[in-house]
C-alpha cells in the first residue's frame, strides 16, 4: 500500500494534538509537515507529552511548503482563517479536511451565523464528513468539511428516528460538554475555579451549531432547540434528545437496524457513558421509549455519546482522510478508550 | 421569642448533616436530641467537622426520648422506615418534618412506585413542604412531607408556566445532580474512578420523582418526561426543562412577577449555575423562548438550579418548620453562597 | 457592645468575596463601604452569589471616602499596590488588616524576595497576624500583616516542634493547595483542561512564601525546603511537613498541650484533611513520628490542613480585626465545614 | 518474528483491563486466555468499553487451560491469590508476570508486611521486573514480581541519586496518586463525595511499598519515610523526594547521564505533571537542589511520574513480557499520552 504524505496545519490546539497523535500511529499516512501561526518551535516544546516520541519541527504556515510537503492536509484553525488557506490549498491539487466551520453550512446560513463568506467556489462542492450520512461522496471529495463536535452527536442520535418523527413537533437536544470543547484560550468561563463544582447552560438556543444540525437534517432552523451544557470534565459530550415519534415504532431494534453496519456506531442496552467513548472514535446510542401517550405520537429519548476531541473532531478527520485515499475507513482510528 | 426544642432522626446521613449545622446557628431552634440507628456515639466521632463545634451526643432512636426532648423533629430516614417513626411521634403531638418520599404522593402512586403504605391516616392530611405553593397550609400544619430534590427544582421552574402551557403536549425535564444527592451508601455507580471525568443518564423516564412532580402540576404521569443525568460534582442540580407555551407570552415578565415577592428564588438573566446556590436555600431560575413557531405554541427553555442538599432537602425542611411554629420563613436558612 | 464601621478595599477577587461574605454576617461589625479599582457596580453584579443578600455598591476605591465610612478597613490588594494605600490610612487614624505579603517580612528580606519597599515607617510598627503567636501584640496593633495561606499552615504545623528540633536539620514542607489560592487572574496554568486530572509543583524550593516561614521561625531561608504542589480542587490546602526531633518525645502530646487553649486550631487522631476544614477558620494537626533512628534524632510527619481562602486568608484577618477592636476573636468567625 | 500467546488471570480489575487493552495491540503477543474468579462472561460485559473491539470470553480460571493456551501469563491478582497460581503455573513451565506483591520482598520482609509465604522455591529465583535496575536478569527470567506503582515511582527518583547521597540521612517520599491505585473495591474512601475536592494522607510512615522501596535501594526499612496522599483524580502519581546528597554535585546532569540510553525515562528542566505521562510508560523526572547548606551536604527536590496503572502496572508489565520474551522492550508499549 502507497503513504500518504500528510500535514496538520493548526498544530497547537487540542485538535490539532489529537491529529498528531494518531496520524503518528497511522500505518498508511507519514506526518510530514506540522504549522501554527507562530512557526519555528520544536513539536515536543509545543506539546511536551511528545517528547521522545517526535522530534518533529512546527513551521510557520506556508501554502507552497505544504503543497510540497504534502498530498492532505487537515486545517485545525479557527473558522474564517480556515478558509483563507483552503482556497489556495485546493487551488495546488491538494485534499483538504477542514475542521472548521467555514465548510459545514449552506452560503446563507453561514453568512447569517458566521461571517462573509470569501470561498463561494469550493463552498459548492465540499462535502460534509459525516461517514454514516455520505461515506460515498467523501470517498471522491477533495474537501470534506469535518462536522462539528455537537452536531455529530446529536444527528448520530437523530438520523435513525427522522422518517418516524411526528411532523411540526419540536426537537430538542440538551448537550452536556466537556471543557476542552471550549478550546485552549483563556476566559473567565474556563477558569478552573468558575468550573469546578459547576454546570451551566451556555448560548442556549442560540448557539451556532443548531443551523448545522437543522441542515443536515433537513428541517428548519427554529425546529430545533439546542441548548448545551458545560460540564466539569475534560473530553467527552453526550447529547440527550427528546423526540416525538409514531406511536408504533420499535425505538431499539430501528436504532440496531440503521447501524448494523457501521464501525463506529455502537448500540447500548444501558445509557451511555463518556469514559467508554473517551479516547475512540466510538459513538455510542442508548434509546427510550415514553410511555405518553400524546395525540399524535410518543416521546423517545435518545442519548448519544462521543469523544468531541476525536469522534467530535480529529478521528473523524482521519476517518474522512482515509475515504477520501481509498483506505478502509478503520484504518489507525483509535477504538479503545481510556477508561478508567 | 420562646425557643423550640428539636431533634434530628437520622443523623448520620448527608441531610442528616446538614440539618444539624443549620439547626446549630439558628436562634429560635435548640437542637436538643440527635439519633440514628445504632445510637452510641459522640457527634464529633460521626461527622469529624463539628469537633470543637457541637459536643452533642448522637443516641439509639427513641420515640418516648423524642416527645420527651422535643416539640418538633425532623426525619431524615429512608423511605419506609420514616413513616414507622412518624406515626408515634404524630400521636404524641409532635409536629414533624419528614425528609423521606414517605408522604408526598397520594396512596394510589405511593403504592404504585414505592410500596404499601403503612399510615394512611396521617397521609391524609400532610401538607406537601413547598412553601412557594403551600405556605398558608405549611403554617398550620402538624406533619410537612418535605418535597425531594428533583420535584422541588423542576416544579419551582414550571410553576410559573403552567396556565400558558399549550395541554396535551410533553413537559420534558432534563435534570443533572451532584453525586451527594446518591447518598453515602456506596455503590460502583459512586465511586470516584466512575464518576470522575464521567457523565450518564439513570433510570431515565421512570425515576419515583417524576409522578411526585406530575401530581403536584396536576398532570398525568405520562405527561412528565423526566431524565435524571450524574455530573462529577457534589452538590449541586440544575433542570433543564422544555415545554410548549402560548405564543404571545413574556416569558420572564411572567417568571418575575410570578416570584416578586419570594425570599427564596430568585430570577436570573443569564443562564444559572450551581455555585451561586450552592450553600443556600435558594433556588435561581433563567427563562429563554424560542423562536419557534409550532402549531400551537412556542418552545420555552427553562434552568432552575438549586442545592440538592439544602432547598432540595434540609434548608427546606427548616424553612417549613420556621413556617409551623410560626416564625419568619428565613430565620436561620443559609443565605451566602459556598463561593468560589 | 458597639458596633465598627468597617470597609474592605479590593472587594472584586476571592479573599475580597469571603471578607465580605464573613462581615455581611458578623455581629459587632458593620459592612459600610466597598471598593475595587473600578468601582461603580454593585456588589450583586460582581458577585451575582450576592443577589437578594446585599445591596451595597461598589465604590472606585477613595482614601477620603474610607476614612469617613470606617474606622477599620481590610485590604485585599495585591503586594506594591496595598502598601500604597496604608500608608495614608494609618496616616488618617484607621486600623488597617492588610492581607497582602507587603508587611509581613523584614524590609532586607521584602526588598529581595519582592520589591522595593515605599513605607518603612510602618513597617516597623507592624504585628504579624496569626493570632497563636502574635495574640497580645495584635489586640494594640493599628496595622496588622495578614499571614500568607502557606506560611498560616506551615507555622502552626511546625511551632510546637521547633524547641525539640535537631538544630542544622532540613525543615521540609511539603504543600499541596487547591486553585483558588492563584486568584482569579486568567493563566494557562488554571485553565481548566490543564488543573483537571492534573498535578505538578511549582516554584520548587524557590516560592516567595518560603523567606516568610524562614522568619517567623527563626531560622535562615536556606533551612526552609518549600515546596507547593498545585492540586485539581478549589479550596483547601494541607502542609506536609518532615523534621527531625529529639529522640525521646511524645509528638502528639507535645502536640496536644501546644494549641490545648486555642479555640481554632483541631488536633487530630487521623491524618487531616481539607473537606473538614473548608469553610472553616479551622486549623486542624496530624503528627506521627517514624521509628527511624538517625544519629542524632527520629522523623516526625506532621501535616496541617486549611481552608486557604479563610484561615489562610479572610477569616484570620477577621480574627485579627476581632482581637484589635477589644472583642472575642471568635466573634462572627465560621466554624461548620462545607462538608459533605 | 514468532507470536507468543499469552493469558491474563485477574481480568476483571483496574490493572487487567490495561493488560488487555495493551496486549490486543501488541504485535508480537496474541492475547489467548482471559479469566477471572467468577468466569462465564464476555470480555464486554465486563469492560463495555471494549464492546465491538475485542469478542473473548473471560473463563473461570483454570491452571490446565492457561497453560494449553499460554506461553506466558500475567497475574494481575491480589497478593497471597497470586502465587497460589504462580506455583502451578512455572511448574508447568510457563513464563510468569506477576503484579502482586507476593515476590517483591524478601522472604523475611514479606512476612513481616504481608503474610506467610506458600511459595518460597520460587521466591528464591525470581527478578524484580524494574527494568532500569535488572533488565539483564528479566531476560532471562521465568518468574518477574512487577513492581508496585509507588516503589517504580520513587526507585526511578532516587536510583541516580543514591551514591551521592549523604549516609544516615533521611530518604523523604511525599507521594501522591489517583484514586485508581485503590482499585475497583468499594470503601467509604473512595466514594466520589469523600474524594472530590479532597486531600489526605493515609497510611504515613506505615504503608506497605516502604519496606519494598528500602529493600530496592539497599538501605534499612527505617531509612525511607514514606507518606501517600491521595489525591482527586483518576490516574497518575508523583513522588517528592528530598534527600541530601553530597555539596558539590550537579544534580540535572548526574540524572541526565544514569538515565541517557533508557527509552522511557524522560529528564525534564519543568516540574513534571501527570497528564504528560497518564496513557504511556514514560517515567518523567525533575530535579532541583536548595542552596541550603547543611553539615554534610545539600537538600535535593526529585519530581517523578508516571501513570500508576501502567509504568505502575501494567505496561511495565508487559514490558517485562517483551524482555523475557527477547523482543524489543518498546514493543507494543504505549507511549502517547492522553492530555488533554
Amino acid at each position: 500500500m502507497n503513504v500518504t504524505r500528510v500535514g496538520v496545519i493548526g498544530a497547537s490546539g487540542y485538535t490539532g494534538l489529537e491529529l498528531i497523535k494518531i496520524l503518528l500511529n497511522h500505518p498508511y499516512f507519514k506526518l510530514s509537515y506540522l504549522a501554527n501561526s507562530e512557526g519555528n518551535i520544536s513539536l515536543d516544546e509545543l506539546h511536551p507529552s511528545l517528547k521522545n516520541v517526535c522530534d518533529m519541527q512546527v513551521q510557520k504556515v506556508d501554502v507552497d511548503d505544504v503543497a510540497s510537503s504534502c498530498e492532505l492536509v487537515f486545517l485545525a484553525l479557527p473558522h474564517k482563517t480556515a478558509m483563507e488557506f483552503v482556497k489556495p490549498l485546493i487551488a495546488k491539487g491538494l485534499k483538504v479536511v477542514d475542521l472548521s466551520a467555514d465548510y459545514r453550512l449552506s452560503l446563507e446560513a453561514y453568512e447569517e451565523f458566521y461571517t462573509t463568506h470569501t470561498d463561494k467556489k469550493n463552498l459548492e462542492h465540499v462535502v460534509y464528513g459525516l461517514p454514516e450520512m455520505f461515506r460515498d461522496k467523501i470517498k471522491s471529495a477533495s474537501l470534506v468539511a469535518n462536522p462539528g463536535c455537537f452536531p455529530t452527536c446529536a444527528l448520530l442520535g437523530l438520523l435513525p428516528f427522522m422518517s418516524k418523527r411526528v411532523p411540526n413537533t419540536p426537537i430538542i437536544i440538551d448537550a452536556k460538554t466537556g471543557v476542552s470543547g471550549a478550546g485552549k484560550k483563556l476566559s473567565d468561563v474556563t477558569h478552573f475555579v468558575n468550573v469546578n463544582d459547576n454546570l451551566f447552560a451556555y448560548n442556549p438556543l442560540t448557539h451556532r451549531h443548531a443551523p448545522e444540525i437543522a441542515q443536515k437534517l433537513g428541517v428548519s432552523f427554529d425546529e430545533v432547540n439546542f441548548v448545551p451544557h458545560l460540564i466539569p470534565l475534560t473530553r467527552g459530550m453526550i447529547s440527550s434528545i427528546y423526540i416525538q415519534v409514531q406511536k408504533d415504532i420499535d425505538a431499539f431494534s430501528i436504532l440496531k437496524e440503521f447501524y448494523k453496519d457501521e464501525p463506529f456506531v455502537r448500540i447500548s442496552k444501558n445509557p451511555v457513558d463518556m469514559k467508554n467513548v473517551a479516547g475512540t472514535n466510538f459513538c455510542d446510542i442508548y434509546v427510550k421509549q415514553n410511555r405518553t401517550s400524546l395525540e399524535k405520537g410518543n416521546i423517545v429519548f435518545i442519548s448519544s455519546a462521543i469523544d468531541n476531541l476525536l469522534r467530535g473532531a480529529s478521528s473523524q478527520a482521519v476517518v474522512n482522510a482515509n475515504l477520501m485515499m481509498g483506505l478502509d475507513e478503520s484504518c489507525g482510528i483509535p477504538n479503545i478508550a481510556y477508561v478508567p
